[in-house]
């Protein structure tokens, strides 16, 4: 086997790969797919064409697989330091488990497939991308919230999960209840109000922590467009005065210069 | 027939069309007809007064179909270039089709004739201009939106259709689950409680739903706030510092030059 | 009667009413007279001391009628240019309308007096001030809201009042049902739904519904925030901005006129 | 007992404090105590190990009154200067009240010790104190809501506590159920149409408290995002502007200086 033409084909395959023909072609193949699986979802449908259906998801599963391998061959393990070739890989791969066939789950989960016309139109990812960047600063902010909830759990699971344990029963039922309660739907009337009638005082514990999460999330929300802002002044002013200032800083130089060469 | 006087007597009818007086009666005109479309609704009213009340609709309806066949005359083809034009157009033309009279919904849509005083009066015009002028930047997060609706369909159908038809039962019973449950409303103990019956880890499903859709609205309302206030500090910034930048390089330039011209 | 004296005496109850024992004084009787009101609302206090409280009342309400009447002595007709002293004016005025006594709705707007506290506060008064200020810029899009609310209300009568009288039997039950919807409140499960299942095409009305009021919700909140940041960013920068080109501009004047001094 | 020797203990102690493995070490343990005491809810973990988990439990305990009582040795009165010493000292105080066995709010209470990993880890502290800085700033509108509450209570009560009872019993009652309307939980659906069926004009209460409520609410929440705004705004540019604006004032007056040695 000579290094030569091995490495030259895999040239000819990264080229071929960023071809607009390939690139169109597999967004189209995303977007076939993802009209088939939600076919799959029509009882009617099914009874008719559902061989058919089955065929052209195979047939769209074995481009996916193809694309990836090819891919592979070409960028070698660099292909895994980007994160949307990743991406792609695991939700590609999710089709491959064998048990996908008899778990409805991880078959409802090959419907994810059609997210890769993210990875693939840069629009949309840079909108991603705009979303996930904005998530480390929010980190401390997050922890916090976690903390929050960690604690209100604990407490409503002590407080009032022996009489609610529908609602209260263990650290995952108060965790759920307590983030139902954050978005506010039915705190009042359908937890709250009912918690009341056995303990008077349940309200000093449910208010609090509706204020304090509700404030959390607000300063989350202040944090993010204070950032966004910054960020968006930063470039914009940046560009616009930095032009002003030096030709100001040139000119006054200019007659410095001119001034002291004359004395 | 000779083309001067056609021509001018187009031109006549553009100017009047612009006169204040034209222009005001026609706003009044659209706000009578909203009244008399309001009157019909009671049937009180309509008992003693029915007769009248079609009558001046139908005179209001004659008044702005002679209105835009006016503008037809006077501005030809050019009419249709303006989106407020076209507006006008096709909401004066629903009551025009002629099954208004039997079905109830084109007959309820008659008063979305109102809305031609907002491209009547100028100040609610920029406002709805203004709120389109943000739609195009946020056209990548509805394309997501619809991506992320689309998949939540497909897999809440796939998952939660055969237990819970009412609900999950097709694609659009889902998206308008879905919908329901992004705008919080019952999400937990009408729908998601329910379901847990059944599929107890079904809020596996439903709070990251929840999460990435409010998150992905949190991040539109921050572009947009951000892009206001990027336009909004723009066209006031420049104005006032423009002035005094170029003030400072003319007299930079001044003082160049007087040194300049005594060496 | 003579003019000087009278003057003078205008003079000095105007000096008296601004003094700080005054101002304090009446601050402690709207606060105290808010307790009183607040009391009345309990069976078990009244029974015990109801004469009392009641005379407390009328003794608060007597300070307030001097008070008011001493401003509009001091004051004359000017009184009435700030609207504050319209405002406690009327609210003080209320608690003298004789059916006050056997209306209870004209008994429950005494407690409006207690909002006197906002007149004699500055620090709320400037709030409230501040809160009013951003009305005027919202006007337009106040417009559009109620231009959608009227359109929707008779949409939804014609529409569903039919079949659903309690929620679209009139103009005003729809108006009131559509705010509902628009706070979402039970919107689909209380509403939309019963409503799909006679007509099963009402979501082609209420989803565009809620879209355009959130979306004319959201422009609303972002306008008031560019307001409120162009307001405060202009006060602050001008004042440092200002002073540095002033000191800029006259340097380099001073350094034209040196030269030409010299030419 | 020696001056020297007691001051050069006190020196070590607070010295040995700081030390990143005591530092790292606390938090260590106030994370194990957070997990222990989400083990206590649980009944099946509890039926095996009970008796050791209440033991680790009073261990963590222990530990933290050793570390609280070697920074009150080590600083004296002013370990009391800091709010967060003050916070760490009520938190674990707790636990030590006798009662604490039998009542079970004050041994929910214990979990609140987990809240000590927030003055523990610097970040977390940053943010709360971000979220504290933010407070003081909103005194007035907290002051204007208070009023709006206890009016809107007394109101309620008086106009609705005869016929609901359990809406609007009494000014507690009220008070909560207003806050349940101002988060436009059940409003319409759970409260004010029930209201409605007795008053019918009771939507011209509620519609009006939920306005100004939200009203409110949104200046509030615009007020912070201008502050935050300010304040960022502030620091970066003035870092950048001020080091450009010496400059060109630097230059200027040497050019002055030049011209005038000259003369």
């Amino acid at each position: 086997m000579q290094k030569q033409p091995s490495l030259s084909l895999r040239a000819r395959t990264a080229h071929l790969l960023e071809t607009p023909l390939i690139r169109y072609g597999i967004i189209g193949v995303i977007l076939f797919n993802a009209i088939i699986l939600g076919l799959e979802t029509s009882d009617a449908v099914m009874a008719v064409a559902g061989p058919v259906i089955y065929a052209l998801d195979t047939i769209c599963l074995a481009i996916f697989i193809v694309e990836i391998a090819a891919k592979l061959f070409a960028y070698r393990l660099s292909f895994f330091r980007s994160g949307w070739n990743l991406f792609d890989f695991i939700i590609v791969g999710v089709a491959l488990v064998p048990a996908a066939q008899s778990l409805s789950v991880l078959r409802a989960l090959r419907i994810l497939r059609v997210l890769r016309v993210i990875s693939a139109t840069p629009s949309l990812r840079r909108v991603v991308e705009g979303f996930l960047s904005a998530l480390p600063g929010m980190g401390s902010v997050f922890m916090l919230m976690s903390l929050i909830f960690y604690i209100g759990s604990v407490m409503a699971t002590k407080l009032f999960g022996a009489a609610f344990p529908q609602w209260f029963g263990d650290l995952g039922a108060s965790a759920y209840s307590l983030f139902q309660i954050m978005t506010l739907e039915s705190w009042s009337m359908g937890i709250v109000r009912p918690v009341m009638e056995v303990y008077p005082y349940a309200w000093a514990f449910f208010v609090p922590f509706i204020l304090v999460t509700t404030f959390a999330v607000v300063n989350l929300l202040v944090g993010l467009i204070v950032n966004s802002m910054q960020d968006a002044h930063h470039e914009e002013t940046n560009a616009a005065t930095d032009v002003y200032r030096d030709e100001v800083l040139v000119r006054l130089e200019a007659i410095e210069k001119q001034l002291s060469r004359r004395d």
